[in-house]
């Protein structure tokens, strides 16, 4: 009976069906409930969110709870990033291109300068603590500071209304430029490795392919973007059927998340350049005729999915990592490494633009610190894994250290600037 | 570097984001399309969506294109299964218990004859058409004619805004009670089908554990959550956050679903219990200070996840499987009693409650239907499967033509019962 059981529960829909949904349930409770503690501390409500995800991985081993088929479950994983596409699509349809082209070339000095030193410091803690090892693995380690994460940097700005200020557009833009310098430094430093181990160099062939790829996709993107959606959205409205624009918006954002992805970046550098290039004002006539706004649709979206995202950026957290007291040394002066690389960005930033605020937005690693340290424990050299379990735990605290010290500072360096123009 | 470019792209999230995102932007576009054209011919939008996914899985082939990614991805399976959660939820919330128990007789009634007929005229179309096998397979033929798929009907009633009529709730009732009953036959005849291959009877006390746990389920769902709901959401009522009311309803509706599950029945009857208990007379306050209301709040969640399920559906329709010729009498035999074991219910609904619009609505097997298939073909009596491929296509065909003929005969039979009353 047994059998039939699981047969009748399980073939309701996938055998996940289950998980996902007491997962959702408790999720979205939690993360609610956490945020709503930390809007009452006056912190932002992301950081509740972060922290109902770290509080309920490590508490649960204690309580003899296994969380592990929640969190490797692939569908809450795909949740969870559809929850930080639609967030960047949101972001992305507050600015046009038009203003992201007027803070272009401060965003790409913010960003280059963000990707540099960082891995310079990031270079000499390998030389000065792991001094026996290769400088391949120093580089690496130095890689591995230099992308930004924008999705909690983006919330923080959501929430407090600032998407629209100059400053938001450079850590926006930078925060795109970034992206693919990152791509690019892991390309390449992979690619030496690789190469090292095998014996088979990195052509300039393979280098250019990449750079080739991400800008053709971010021009395309960009430029047909910008010239095909007034005429598609304007033939959509000629559509009977209720949900047109939503639904037509929807499938643009995933289309070129996809295709973000095919070129070799971030699925939510795609979406932020769909919400870039639809302009809310394709969607007066919209409204005008008795439908819901682009923006009123979206927000229930992003209520179900964001929290999501975050919970789940939490539960990857195990405390346990930090225990070891040599990890802590080399933990802490990376982490030093990667805030003080971040913060030179002020330097590039004139006063006008908030120069601590910008480069506080771009201090946190996130997700995507986490991917390139398990690039790093999966690329072996000279049979041994590039980043070692402690490099690892290192990496992991240095990715917690700067995303939940992000909000707090921003907000604080926020209304500091407020306080200041006022 | 192929390698690289793989882990790059992948560990951006799940490896099935890339299908996920293409899916959706491509299901939904198309179930936009599709649900135009046939809300223009004056048929119902779902019928559409269906015929999209049909067109889609059987045109893809002929292109060369490979679907099988998408329809076998556990995400994309959990995203159709989270739009029919979604839709009974929002169909549960148009009643109220009180509501529905006024119907109950009625509704338990026209399910219970909807459920032994058919499976009496399944029976015979087995002892007819297949007489040199066993009654066991007789049965459980009649067995698959049973159960009623109530996605399709909810989803017409609902665009045609009938949700709140007498009519509605006869049908709405007696799906669920359709369903316990269902999950009762299925358990006891394949429990005899177990117990005759193996010699191990099924035991009375497993049938009174089935009953039990799917009538606990109901009640205490009702009951408990008729009772906590007022006091809970009176309690949300004193978080700041945003959003807080639709955090807390979809928690419900999750954590319901997944309750459902676990008492072995669909999850959307638990969603749909979830939609009873909440009444939106607790929201008033909620939208008084300026949120959105639960209804406006569900809407863009709809539009996005409904369509997923419909496509879906749609998507799993292989018509070569009708093209043999010995299946396809057997098929329409099989066909003509689920249909005329369902017609049959009408008998049961007095004139006033419209009894053909009634009969029509438990007509479509949807998705429940296969799943019946399915265990059959993974149950063996004598080495053979129960449910041979044959058997198994001229099932497919069955739901097939329920599932699709029912929109428009269901939105018909309305619009004569209109014009009647008129």
């Amino acid at each position: 009976m047994m059998v039939l059981f699981l047969a009748v529960g399980g073939d309701h829909g996938s055998d996940s069906v289950p998980i996902v949904l007491l997962g959702l349930a408790f999720v979205l409770l939690g993360a609610k409930l956490g945020g709503e503690l930390f809007e009452r501390l006056g912190q932002p409500s992301v950081l509740g969110e972060l922290g109902t995800g770290v509080l309920l991985a490590n508490l649960a081993p204690l309580l003899g709870l296994d969380l592990s088929p929640l969190t490797n479950s692939e569908t809450f994983t795909v949740l969870a990033e559809l929850g930080a596409i639609l967030l960047l699509f949101h972001v992305g349809l507050e600015s046009t291109p038009g203003q992201m082209m007027a803070v272009g070339g401060r965003a790409a000095a913010v960003a280059t300068v963000g990707v540099i030193v960082p891995m310079i410091l990031g270079y000499l803690v390998g030389v000065v603590l792991r001094p026996q090892e290769s400088w391949m693995l120093h580089l690496f380690l130095g890689a591995m500071l230099a992308a930004t994460s924008v999705g909690i940097t983006a919330r923080v700005l959501s929430d407090a209304g600032a998407l629209g200020r100059p400053f938001a557009r450079v850590i926006l833009g930078a925060a795109v430029i970034d992206d693919v310098l990152g791509l690019l430094v892991l390309a390449v430093i992979s690619g030496i490795i690789t190469g090292a181990s095998s014996g088979a160099a990195l052509g300039a062939g393979g280098i250019v392919w990449i750079v080739f790829k991400a800008f053709t996709f971010l021009v395309g993107a960009l430029v047909v973007g910008s010239f095909m959606s007034p005429r598609l959205f304007r033939g959509a409205l000629a559509l009977r059927s209720k949900d047109v624009v939503q639904t037509l918006a929807l499938s643009f954002c995933f289309l070129l998340s996809w295709l973000a992805l095919q070129a070799g970046l971030a699925p939510i550098v795609g979406a932020f350049a769909a919400g870039l290039v639809l302009e809310d004002v394709h969607f007066e006539e919209n409204v005008q005729r008795g439908n819901r706004s682009l923006h009123d649709s979206l927000a229930p979206l992003i209520a179900l999915l964001v929290p999501v995202f975050f919970v789940r950026l939490g539960l990857l957290v195990d405390v346990r990592s930090f225990a070891t007291p040599g990890v802590l040394v080399f933990a802490m002066s990376l982490t030093a490494a990667a805030i003080a690389g971040k913060l030179v960005c002020a330097l590039v930033v004139p006063r006008a633009l908030s120069p601590l605020t910008v480069a506080l937005g771009m201090l946190p690693r996130g997700e995507v610190g986490l991917i390139f340290a398990g690039i790093g424990a999966a690329l072996m050299l000279d049979g041994h894994p590039v980043i070692d379990p402690g490099a690892y735990a290192a990496a992991v605290f240095m990715v917690v250290v700067t995303t939940l010290a992000t909000p707090p500072l921003l907000l604080w360096s926020m209304r500091r600037d407020a306080r200041a123009s006022a």
